[in-house]
């Protein structure tokens, strides 16, 4: 049972990896993906991503519960690739119609504390492999906003916590991974 | 003959580390700049560069027709350094006075999709050793804007082609190289 | 002696990379804060970030004096932690109320360089252990406007600098630290 995170920022081939890890590990697969196909834009990149993905996958779409997912679909004989945790973030940050201030200190939504409790504590339990996909939002400048803000310091914390759980982290720039942690992958 | 793709964020040293690797090689160094100075602060920032470059140099300056300048120059005697290719897509994205909505799918010049096209070809031969130097701009916010979004799409793609397509990848950060591929350099 | 740098992305973890590091190095402590508490969420972020840091560590607050601090304080049996300089850039940049014009070549405020220069000098000096936590801000599309622009190129070439004058540089992901130079650390 291993736990894997793939890291990189935009289009720098993250996906791909990932996918590549998740074809190379011999078993069944279930591709979860966390976006919702919201406007034409993201319809598109949906429909793009899942022509390149092998037919035999099992795709689940899940834009909030991620941990309960995770819970029905691990099991020893399959791995669970999950693309991507920042889209579920920005998806528990703006669930249920929440609008934030411009500026000042901002209260995010109770189901996100919820959700990301739920999903920390799945990664403790060992039923089968998971490969995360997330963003690397942080190496910018953090344009203004309380929002942008509260979302680049969630995205960072995020990472950090399921980095520390995950046995393999890799970083990937250019479609070429670095290993942060654990084997190479 | 070897082809080496130096990544780096703004200010990461990443010209000055393509440079110093033309200079090692022992080669002809032809400069190809990318960059039009199309403004006073683009045309200072262009005077400092060159000041910077040994005197034995050629410069060439070519905002657009990349594979072509790659072409001609290439030969087992020369380097062939290019900087940048993000301001060549940059150029390409916005030549002949394209104009983008700020919303929506928007389509990008045929010259983009065959000057990219061209590139990559050229790749494919051994000439000569060529250098190029990217940005990374990925890994931060991508701000809102359908023409940024897209040029934020093209720079990651455009990098994991190049890099697919070097013998080499090194990524700088703080004016220190990383290896993502081949050989330290 | 020894001089680290621990560069990192937006909530990378890279201030608790170098706190590990101090609290590792059996020396005293000392902790310079270069955050004023201009704001509400800034002073809470401190105060956040206070209440996780050893008691027995002296906390100096210094906003722009950081070579004078250095070297007062900086001695064989001590330590000296500098959260962050990217902090310490953007407090000399609007130092004495500077205001930027929107566009065209801005001119930064004799005291940036005047403290930059003082800083890179007292590096040079073996006085005592120092540890730098600075911010990669350049790897995102930079936004718009001449002052966010002249802080991007700034932070860049300081953080190349610092790291040039370091026996040591990490660069922290995810929480996860790569080595850039010198000893893993």
């Amino acid at each position: 049972m291993s736990r894997t995170l793939v890291l990189g920022g935009a289009r720098s081939g993250k996906s791909a990896h990932a996918e590549r890890l998740a074809a190379q590990s011999g078993k069944e697969i279930v591709y979860v993906a966390t976006a919702g196909a919201g406007d034409t834009e993201m319809a598109q990149r949906i429909a793009l991503h899942r022509a390149g993905r092998p037919a035999g996958w099992t795709t689940v779409e899940e834009p909030l519960a991620l941990a309960a997912v995770l819970g029905q679909w691990r099991a020893p004989h399959r791995l669970v690739l999950v693309d991507c945790l920042t889209l579920w973030l920005t998806n528990l940050l703006f669930a249920d119609g929440t609008e934030y201030p411009d500026v000042g200190t901002i209260a995010l939504p109770r189901r996100f504390h919820d959700e990301r409790a739920a999903l920390l504590a799945q990664l403790e339990q060992n039923h089968g492999d998971v490969v995360f996909v997330s963003n690397e939002v942080g190496m910018g400048i953090v344009p203004f906003g309380a929002v942008t803000r509260a979302f680049a310091d969630e995205a960072g914390r995020l990472n950090q916590a399921v980095a520390a759980a995950c046995d393999n982290v890799v970083f990937v720039a250019a479609g070429l991974p670095l290993v942060l942690k654990g084997a190479p992958c």
